[in-house]
This record gives C-alpha cells, structure tokens and sequence, in this order.
C-alpha cells in the first residue's frame, strides 16, 4: 500500500508518524533500544524479509534515528545504532509499553519498565516539567501553537478535547 | 502492502502497534481527541479515501479505541467517540506531540499542549508515578516481564538498553 505522504502538514504527530508510522520501524527501534545493532539480528529478531529490512532501516537512518556505522572492515560492515533522535524516541517507546500492557495483556506482561537498581517495575506517568503536575485531560489540553495554520486554529479553539464520552 | 500478524507476539509494543499502528489510525485518534467524530469531518480532516477511513474506523471500533453510536434516527447516522482504552492512549499521543515539536518543526509549532487555565505550555516528562523519579536511562530499563518468551527473557537480559553511542 502505498501512503500519502504527510510532509505537508505541520502536525507534530503526522510529521512524526511519517519517520517511524509504521510496525516494522517502531519495532526495528524498540530491538535498537534492547541493544541490537546488526542486520543479521534484526533480522532474526522481527522475522521480517530482508528487503524490507533494508529499506525500513534506510528511512531511519535518513531520518536521523539510526546512524549507520562499520563495525568491521573486511569485509565491510555495517551497524546500526540510535541517535539522540532515536533515543529520545525512548518516551514514546515507553507510553506504548504502559497502554500495551494496560490493555493487551491478558497472560501477564512480556516486558516491563524497572528501576535497574532495584528491580521493582515503574509505573509511567506524563508530568508538566515546569509545575510537576500531571500532565492529563482536562487540566491540560492540546492547542494550536505559534506556527498552526488557520484550520488548525479553527479546530482546536472549538475542540472538545476528547471530553465527550 | 499486506502486514504480518504481530498478534503472535506477547510485547506490548508489537501488540499496541497491531491495534494503531498506521498513519490513519493514530491521526484518527488525534482527530477524536481534537473532538471530531462524524464520518465527514474525519474525510475533511485527514483527506483520506472513504473505503480506507471506513476500514480503519472499523478497526478503531474492534479494537475497542472507539466506540461507534447513532446520533440520529432518520437516517440513521453514526458517530464514533473515544472510548477510556482510546482515552488512555492520549499519554502516547502527547509525547509523539513532544518528540515531532523537538525534530520536525523547523517553522514552529502547529500544536502544543498547555495548561488549560493559564494556556502556558507544558513541558511533557515521565515519571515513576511511585517514586516520583524521572522515567529514563539508566535508571530505568526495560526489562523480561512475567509473561515472556524464553526468547524474550534472553534478549532483556543481555541488552544493553541503548546505552550504546
């Protein structure tokens, strides 16, 4: 299928669906995150066919999320590593395992976030960095910022902000 | 393109991703939380083709992330509304908001969260919700659960959790 392009709008979230929107590269980054770094594993790991692979891991080096790098010179390898982009990727990463775990968990849960130190699993929860409150509806809402387009202005002075139910 | 089921996997991601994981999808969502719900303003919103949006609209209901409901009887007209599984998916959608205004705003930003009240904007962090620490690497790694896979336990245990640079 082949997928309109979103580099239009100016949507943070389109624009960010648009670099990793999509299963395989979500994956190809969490696999990243537990420290896998070579075609070969990736491969193994997502069950995934390599020419896709190879184009997956292609859009996320170009869009910055993965830096490609040798790792051996002969032959010539390469590795695959996550940027400060990709890392700061982690929170989202992160939400997707709590509502994951929430929701479509029935035999118990895979993978858990825990103190390293301890052990003992975290519960993650969104916070303003500037109050330290929590960052949830309806005290805090989405808005249009500085460079939303008139429709985008429109929609969400009259948005209900998903307080309907 | 056709997917592969991930639905054979236990990881939350993989699992979350099977249920949202599309473009259309999670833009679905965002639009439900800015408070559209008609069939209509969905297609005006997103632009997308009526088969695909009844497609994924279908699959939004299934899933169980939205919930679909007459609003009037003559015709009979329905419109679909975030339901509390859609609703907590919001923390997801608000760091997508954060990660795409930090990267792929160069002209600014087109959406921002901000307190309801004084209209500032919020500055999303995780947090333990019971320890109150902040919810990143090192401190917190992501970990084999309860429920994993042999395969699972394994590569959890052996990460190297994105330390790498």
């Amino acid at each position: 299928m082949q997928h309109k392009s979103l580099s239009h709008t100016r949507c943070p979230i389109a624009r960010s669906l648009e670099r990793v929107g999509e299963w395989w590269s979500i994956l190809i980054v969490r696999d990243a995150f537990a420290g896998i770094s070579r075609f070969d594993d990736f491969q193994k790991s997502l069950g995934i066919a390599p020419n896709m692979l190879t184009r997956r891991l292609k859009t996320l080096v170009a869009s910055g999320l993965l830096e490609k790098r040798p790792y051996s010179d002969k032959p010539t390898r390469y590795e695959y590593v996550l940027t400060q982009k990709g890392r700061d990727f982690r929170p989202v990463l992160w939400t997707l395992i709590a509502w994951g775990n929430k929701y479509f968990a029935p035999e118990g849960e895979s993978i858990i976030i825990v103190d390293a130190a301890s052990g003992k699993p975290a519960d993650p929860m969104l916070i303003d960095r500037r109050t330290g409150r929590a960052l949830q509806s309806p005290d805090f809402i989405v808005a249009a910022g500085p460079a939303a387009t008139e429709r985008t202005r429109r929609r969400y002075a009259r948005s209900g902000q998903g307080e309907r139910t």
